[in-house]
């Protein structure tokens, strides 16, 4: 079976966002003044073929922690649905 | 009111995601052959302040195509929720 997953991977609140520091300041340039916090990380998508969810859930979290998500900055959240 | 939106940016399908790629590509390499389609996008949180949901969607909005997303080459979809 084919699942789908959305991966969201965020930089941990604890940590400074120069990004999202950057384009906040950048907002209010824009006159976009009512626009604060942002925080800037990666979605990803990609699917997988496994016989079960469960299976197909234990590989996400594979590629997450082995390639995807840099755990020490990071943390990622995942949906999956059926393709 | 605060509202707090989850935006995610995606490469348009038409064009070419060469990080995906190459992450797919890695996959293989770790021994998550199951795993393909890898796409690559941006995920950005923030805060708004507004008097109603539908002027928040509407900063949110401006946000997106003035400044966040490059239209030409990228897709964005996104969530309000009160915070």
């Amino acid at each position: 079976m084919i699942f789908k997953a959305e991966i969201d991977i965020m930089p941990l609140e604890a940590i400074l966002d120069p990004q999202g520091k950057a384009v906040t300041q950048s907002m209010g340039n824009l006159g976009l003044n009512e626009i604060t916090n942002v925080r800037i990380g990666k979605h990803i998508t990609l699917k997988v073929d496994a016989a079960d969810e469960a299976t197909a859930k234990n590989k996400v979290d594979e590629a997450c922690k082995n390639l995807l998500c840099n755990m020490i900055m990071e943390s990622y959240t995942f949906i999956l649905t059926k393709a």
